[in-house]
């Protein structure tokens, strides 16, 4: 593009029919995925970005690199099994691993409001610095910048991270095939139910937490096996069914999965009653899917299981020829239904 | 650290004394300097993070990478020479280049208040994409996120960037020695008068513009003319004098400067005046501090001035042995000053 120019490009989004942001245009959706797309991806678009992963791939000498990033606005700060502090960092760790990738460097942006207490502040430093050390990340630049009372929520919490893919790795949605198998690693749902739950303020028979978990030693038993994996992506903002959807979108292929193999919490199928939501579309913070070969995926089921996030781990469904629609699922009587892409707003400020 | 204990830890800050962030805790000064001091660098602590470069230096395979984050919060987004837009890219460029870096690969986290305008949304990431190819660096992995209304102030954009150190560069610090020079790349004091000129609705004869600028290509020049360069700065939140003191405080020297060899617009001086500024004080964005042998001073000096951003670089003072100050001014009547780090706000949300 000519720089002088670059100016005078036309919105691609109609402004007289989105001239505002929405709330859905975070939400996970199609609203989102309509945001980046015609936005960001346009306007920014290179070879990197455009392959679409969690995070970047990129080469640097003889070795390769991924390069994440999240912004975190979660309401509230802490939640059963969590709080923002911890999610910040495992957030990005699992984008990283989403990539075949050793997190090894984070940066941290702190945005905090004029007015936020100093021990929660604290309390969430040293939630970070916790995480940071489970999962071995050294947290090595960052930046602080305070807004005034009524132009923020408390504390926003931005990280980047650097991690290193190791030689060998060829993670790539274009290898999809049909027969893969689609391999979920747990039940589905939580994190977004427990956050829903305390704001709406339900009771519950039992409290329900947050699957929020750091996903890096997993996938790295995954890889360590050498297992032939396609794809993997973590289940975060629009649930199972938005990660399914990305995925299928970048394939010429469709995913059939079935309703009867995918591990829902009582509590949580309870909660997405009450509240109107369909656990397929609900966020998760320590869930994932792996495409890979139909002939690798009894072994990597049993890799997961032995992992405490991993128990419930499953081989959901199949990649299937291009059908009339990305997603299908078989319900438990037998039926078929879209999976679509979840439009507009599900759950705002989840993560 | 024993990762069971680490909740336990006792907040270093008071929290009766301090027991909410307040404006100051982001402003570039003393109060900022303290929390970052007390509790991001000490919990977070690591070799790297506690180099206190302005971006992290990490050893990969057989190179250097530098990596850097600034969350950008400037209200208004738009003002004369930038926008929030091009200060996101330029600034974490920026950061790298001070680190001896290439900036090569960004990330762009977005922050968006619910009803912000498409259309301005629109017209930052147009200047973001102009701003990244001027400098050559490509945004390669992105995150949105939606907040309510009332609840962000149209949005905050973090970067984080990763660049390449060329082989042979050794940038740090603890190399700087007394008689080494200090060089400044320009006039000091536009960015922060710019945005405060606009903030507080003050008439000046001629508007004063953002010295917003990428300082990467003046830094490349630099590094090939192979100068022994121990330092460099960049002037942002808390201008020349906390520069300068954060640099004096990792060595054992003290740095004078003389009043008089610092440039400042006339326009600048006396929207400082209006509105009880020190140009000293005021952020800058395309501004830097050089500290290097005297011998190379002069040169440096004349590479600066081949930029539009450098052409009024002079050779403002020298390190000396330590002195009962960390910095001190000698003023254009004779007499000696002591330039402090700020104590508390002087100038919110510049960045």
């Amino acid at each position: 593009m000519d720089t002088r120019k670059i100016t005078e490009i036309t919105c691609p989004i109609s402004i007289s029919d989105y001239p505002e942001i929405t709330m859905a245009h975070g939400g996970g959706g199609r609203l989102m995925n309509d945001l980046i797309g015609k936005i960001m991806l346009r306007v920014f678009s290179n070879p990197i970005l455009d392959a679409r992963h969690d995070g970047a791939v990129i080469a640097v000498g003889e070795g390769r690199l991924a390069f994440a990033t999240d912004s975190h606005v979660i309401t509230p700060l802490f939640f059963p099994g969590g709080d923002i502090g911890a999610l910040s960092v495992y957030g990005t760790v699992n984008d990283l691993a989403m990539c075949g990738a050793h997190a090894k460097w984070l940066s941290a942006g702190f945005i905090i409001e004029e007015g936020f207490s100093m021990e929660t502040l604290w309390r969430i430093v040293l939630s970070m610095a916790e995480a940071s050390m489970k999962t071995g990340v050294s947290i090595v630049t960052g930046d602080t910048k305070v807004v005034d009372r009524g132009k923020g929520d408390g504390i926003y919490i931005n990280t980047a991270g650097i991690g290193i893919i190791p030689p060998g790795i060829d993670i790539d949605p274009s290898r999809i095939t049909e027969g893969d198998a689609v391999v979920l690693s747990g039940d589905i749902g939580r994190h977004g139910m427990a956050v829903m739950a305390i704001r709406e303020g339900i009771e519950l028979e039992s409290t329900i937490r947050s699957d929020l978990a750091p996903l890096d030693s997993m996938v790295r038993d995954l890889l360590r096996e050498e297992l032939d994996i396609h794809c993997m992506r973590d289940l975060t903002r629009g649930g199972l069914a938005s990660g399914l959807n990305e995925i299928a979108s970048m394939v010429d292929s469709s995913i059939r999965i079935e309703e009867n193999l995918i591990p829902v919490q009582d509590e949580v199928q309870g909660a997405c009653e009450i509240l109107g939501f369909d656990p397929l579309y609900v966020a998760n913070e320590g869930r994932f899917v792996v495409i890979l070969p139909r002939e690798n995926a009894e072994r990597a089921v049993e890799i997961l299981r032995q992992h405490d996030s991993g128990r419930q781990a499953e081989i959901i469904g199949f990649v299937e020829k291009p059908q009339y629609a990305d997603v299908l699922m078989t319900s438990s009587i037998g039926s078929e239904r879209i999976v679509d892409m979840m439009s507009g707003e599900q759950l705002p400020r989840i993560c």
